[in-house]
């Protein structure tokens, strides 16, 4: 009877070996993956994680939500599952490694235990939470905000996408309607490894970032409203011109975002305009927009000085209106001390340089975080490049955090003596 | 024998009607008309219009471009056919009277003859150019534009829409690809009718407008090349946002245009974000822009400041590229004086109030004065909206302008005396 080895590895190679495999699930041209939430590809890979949890001897339960738990059971049914894991979904032009890494190296961590005959005290759950990105439904991360309570169930069951269809007839589409009640699956702590999407690490050479904040965000949907007519017929004093009215907005989001950074960002991602034509005053447009910090008073400050912004706007251009809607607040994260501790502890006794972070990105864990102890891993990706198809992380990178990982997961679940 | 009589009027109900039948095809719940040219729908009306044209006697052709033409003989066939219509294919969202009603008052102009007895000296032939509105393809008034030999019908047809479908294919596919050579239908004037599409005679009070002028036009199309990344990570020093910079650009066409007005217009009507997503930094813009000015001088400063304009802003955005093409210019159009003459004569004898007048839009009778004499007779739409569902015009307007139209062309074609 010995205690885990603490020089216990994941495979690099099996690692790597499922990550390059499931990137061709959905795959694109350039290298990246278009598996957009809820689509059929999200439908294959789906089915690819839920059969290779099931051979690697877990039960695997998905809830009504989607959102998907392998359970692998531990030596003590009395203490809650020690949670890890990410997203399998993408961006619409995304990487392999944003959520993938994640999930992927979760599973890693369970076949390692697997092949070393190692049991642990608390159960251990792989979990797969339904559309982290947010580019087909808003809000991302909307499985686990719903299992944090952020979000009723049938609020988020109602939601549309782009073509009017709604996430409950996306899940049925799929069948991953899950009978399970959103929350059934219950966690002790819930550890998260990701790619950076930032450039810190790789700038500073370190091989992991123990991520001790989040950034709050706020999410913004918009309205212009002004009056379609003719290009070439009306006066420029008659316009009622959505389109420079929204550019104004952007400009406006970009300033402000300078102005109160450097720990500040704010973006205008989507803009459509209602019956483009070449020779048509756009007389709707619709865009979203979002602002982030760390901090909770430049967060406020944000949305404040954007919004009397928004109205300095409207104010001279008064034959245009402006409708700006707040989609989702979400605070800045400080995650857990004794789950940080925990991933500190491991990357050090595995030897990895490492340096504390704050992340960029919102998370999974940002919104588990707020009903139980949780933390992150980063580690590196080339040229802090994310949500896009040249996302790349190297596979000695990947292997570390996912040892990291093991290590973190291993000491917060307990190792029972192997006989 | 007598000449015709000066009373002449053609039935303002018959035309009515023949606007609001053909509204129907591609009609919009809020009253508007989509029919995009060269779609089932400009088919529908297009095989309507022949049937009406060979029902009132004529012989009908179709160009390789789809360009229509409704010949009625005259009594001297060495004489050249006085042109007259317009268009019937409209804008995405479109109204029921821009193009339509030059084309069916046209081809009441022939019923009003047909009942009246009256044979003209000189041929008539009523047109139906396609691609006025330049909505699905540009350039706009691309079958007027190549008749009048300002691109090869082999440029035309190779264009491509937004699905990458050429102008040949379709054509092809709604049976329009016509066996004559473009330019086989000649003429010796063109005249046509059309709604101001601005708010001029209407504030006035005036029901005819005698044009003169049309405004010059620049047409671009351009390209912003940034780069995609996550836009909670992404510091703001480090962004290359493609949606920023394009929003500067809409700002400098807008000011330009204020600028050098007031006989200066500029619009951004199109853009467009490749992979757009809330949370991704938007890497790659397209959009499309243009100035108009009836006075050369203006449309050259409009076009060098902008051109400027466009350099500064990737001076001070040198991690952003610009594209911009010009895919069109038309200088500002002046009218044939003989043709302005009897189109004044003619409203004035039929005792109607007028102003002369410059076209804000481009018309193909704008093209075709290239290489004829032409002119056009304006009537008053309702609050000067055009390219919009909710435009609109009375109908004794649009009977006072087919009036004005068949008092025209009869002068201009002469009368035979009747037996």
């Amino acid at each position: 009877m010995t205690d885990t080895p603490s020089n216990l590895q994941i495979q690099s190679d099996r690692l790597w070996g499922a990550i390059l495999e499931t990137a061709e699930i959905g795959g694109t041209p350039k290298g990246g993956v278009r598996r957009l939430t809820l689509s059929e590809e999200d439908r294959i890979v789906r089915d690819w994680f839920r059969k290779a949890c099931e051979d690697a001897g877990c039960t695997v339960t998905v809830d009504a939500l989607g959102n998907m738990f392998a359970l692998r059971p531990g030596r003590d049914p009395s203490k809650a599952a020690i949670g890890l894991g990410s997203h399998l979904d993408t961006q619409p032009t995304g990487g392999k490694f944003d959520g993938i890494l994640g999930t992927l190296a979760a599973l890693e961590v369970l076949r390692t235990l697997n092949d070393a005959g190692i049991e642990t005290d608390a159960p251990l759950c792989v979990a797969n939470w339904t559309n982290e990105e947010g580019s087909r439904y808003a809000p991302a991360m909307m499985g686990s905000a719903a299992y944090a309570g952020d979000f009723t169930v049938e609020n988020i069951l109602a939601r549309r996408d782009g073509e009017g269809i709604t996430v409950g007839e996306a899940l049925k589409t799929i069948g991953y309607d899950g009978p399970d009640a959103v929350g059934t699956q219950k966690f002790g702590a819930f550890v998260e490894l990701h790619i950076e999407q930032g450039p810190l690490l790789e700038a500073e050479a370190k091989t992991i970032g123990v991520v001790e904040h989040g950034q709050g965000i706020i999410w913004y949907d918009g309205r212009i409203t002004g009056f379609e007519s003719h290009a070439g017929t009306t006066p420029m004093p008659l316009r009622r011109d959505a389109l420079a009215t929204f550019s104004e907005i952007v400009l406006a989001v970009e300033r402000i975002a300078r102005e109160l950074g450097p720990n500040a960002v704010g973006t205008v991602g989507e803009v459509t305009i209602a019956n483009p034509s070449r020779n048509v005053i756009p007389g709707e447009v619709s865009f979203t927009c979002e602002f982030r910090s760390s901090d909770s008073d430049t967060l406020k400050a944000l949305g404040e000085t954007f919004a009397a912004a928004v109205k300095d706007i409207g104010s001279h251009r008064p034959r245009v209106e402006i409708d700006l809607e707040i989609v989702w607040r979400k605070e800045p994260t400080h995650f857990d001390p004794k789950i940080i501790s925990a991933v500190r502890e491991a990357t050090e006794a595995l030897g990895y340089s490492n340096r504390p972070m704050v992340s960029g990105a919102g998370h999974d864990a940002c919104n588990l975080n707020q009903i139980m102890p949780a933390a992150m891993i980063f580690v590196p990706c080339k040229d802090g490049v994310s949500h896009n198809e040249l996302e790349d992380a190297t596979q000695a990178d990947c292997a570390a955090g996912a040892n990291v990982l093991l290590h973190t997961v291993l000491a917060l679940a307990g190792v029972a003596k192997a006989a």
